[in-house]
């Protein structure tokens, strides 16, 4: 095998831990955590079947790309709840320093080209990229929505903070903002989520 | 929440049990059985990074289209062995009873768009079909190679089987062909498949 298919299939061997990474986020089946391979199918199958919602014109083949990468780096830094205050202040860090380690596995160009769809996706400035963000959060969303809001209720989430991180869904679509909204409310009616507004 | 998006999200919800379609091949790291979702996300990745090998020109955009949905029949189906010869006999009636009623939970024109693209996938004719079905057979052959060979140990498999099994990779790529032969080779050395030369 030469030296370039050799890297590629090594990195592709190292993208397997993706399916050892578990999320908070449940399973709608089995109840069970979700893990990053899991997720990032969801996510990409997602934009497949909602990218018509987009408020301003996506090119739906990027944004499927960023789904299927944008989790990579956890392989190293590890999935960072998104209501963990304290480690979501070294996440960038760690996330860089993964970066470099996983991209460089692969020939030259082709890690420079991934690791740009990631940062890209990360710093949620682009139309692609916020709408990406927007699915990134919608899909968990829907999970713990139909798994009866099990992992807010674990860890005392208030409605705010789902506010808070529900940011990229209105930035990138009104429509699913809407529907994203509707399951809070309906959350803090059911006692799921902790009602920010009453504190 | 209107009728249209009623319906995508009862499609996104009902895909979530792919996540519970358990599969014989393994994953690397705790070697558990890997299900659907993960292997989907590892066969659309690694299109990602290998497509620069298909002997025949395709659209990327459209494979990984392919990865995302080419197994969701398999929700109502269940996943069919590929060595399995009786169950193979009624696979193709029990994914399309499986096609009308999954992708009829999408608005129609939404449904007939992504049911088109596993039905293409299924024929194997097109360029973007025939790498779609390459890399779907090199990512669980890649995954029991490094796996010292348990799925094949497990279940009797012969060399001869794997070799009908990844025509596939033979009709879509040179490069992928060679390394494929080469891990099935090596496994018959290993004692992982059994020698259909030698029988």
């Amino acid at each position: 095998m030469d030296e370039r298919l050799k890297g590629q299939v090594g990195f592709l061997l190292e993208c397997d831990k993706m399916k050892n990474i578990l999320r908070q986020t449940l399973t709608i089946n089995d109840r069970r955590r979700e893990n990053d391979a899991e997720h990032s199918w969801h996510f990409a199958l997602t934009v497949l079947v909602l990218s018509e919602y987009a408020s301003e014109e996506v090119d739906i083949n990027r944004v499927i790309k960023m789904a299927l990468v944008h989790d990579l780096v956890e392989i190293y830094a590890g999935d960072t709840y998104a209501y963990d205050a304290e480690n979501n202040k070294s996440k960038a860090e760690r996330e860089n320093a993964a970066a470099d380690r996983l991209f460089s596995m692969l020939p030259r160009g082709q890690g420079t080209e991934i690791r740009s769809l990631w940062e890209e996706f990360d710093a949620e400035q682009t139309p692609d990229a916020c709408f990406a963000a927007a699915i990134d959060r919608l899909q968990p969303m829907i999970n713990n929505y139909y798994t009866d809001g099990e992992s807010w209720k674990k860890h005392g989430v208030e409605s705010g903070m789902v506010y808070k991180r529900m940011e990229p869904i209105r930035r990138a679509s009104d429509k699913l903002w809407q529907f994203a909204a509707g399951m809070v409310e309906d959350a803090v009616k059911k006692g799921w989520l902790i009602d920010s507004s009453a504190q």
